[in-house]
């Protein structure tokens, strides 16, 4: 099987209705200059809670989180159990000090790595 | 370093200015059950002919491609050029036949992998 190898950049390590904060790791830091000229960032993240071999097989989901009740394939859904375990979420720059960016809207767990950031154009 | 495996789900065998195609392996194809209830779609990918050590670990662009002239970091750029070299794209999809998808819009090379699939909501 093809594979590709993913380096974790960094972690979120706060999750609030309001604010939440993701750290990049120092290594990678410097990556984040001039992110601050966006309004909106897409951000990359790892579902390390369902990295093993049952969630990574699953192809079909009942998405129930959004009321649905019948199944659909994974890739017609955002369901964290997947192939590739990846979540994608669409945020709000709020600020950056350092290697730290404060952002709202965060539609991932504390502890997510995080895989890469991209603006994100409306 | 913390890390994460990819399998590759698919690949990208024809881009055009029209209509582009993936083919999604037989193996994973179950995964795309629905998804013709979507209109568009985000296609995470590989950029395979950057993943090597000196792609991988450039932290600034210059961002010639779309008219810049000053270095920007890669987290506030698209640049394939990137500590994952995983690119975002938004199609339009065109039909599902089997496990072939015909898209509109796809900015990947030929022979791209893909990494996954997940509705996109305007």
């Amino acid at each position: 099987m093809e594979k590709g190898e993913l380096r974790f950049i960094g972690r979120v390590t706060r999750v609030e209705e309001d604010i939440s904060t993701i750290e990049i790791y120092p290594e990678f830091c410097e990556g984040l200059y001039r992110l601050d000229e966006y309004t909106h960032l897409n951000i990359l993240f790892w579902f390390h809670q369902r990295d093993d071999n049952e969630h990574r097989n699953v192809l079909r989901v009942i998405p129930r989180r959004h009321g649905e009740t019948e199944e659909r394939g994974v890739f017609a859904s955002h369901s964290p159990s997947r192939p590739n375990p990846i979540g994608l979420t669409v945020v709000e720059l709020v600020s950056i000090d350092g290697c730290t960016l404060m952002v709202k809207g965060l539609d991932a767990f504390e502890g997510s790595p995080v895989v890469d950031i991209k603006p994100y154009q409306k």
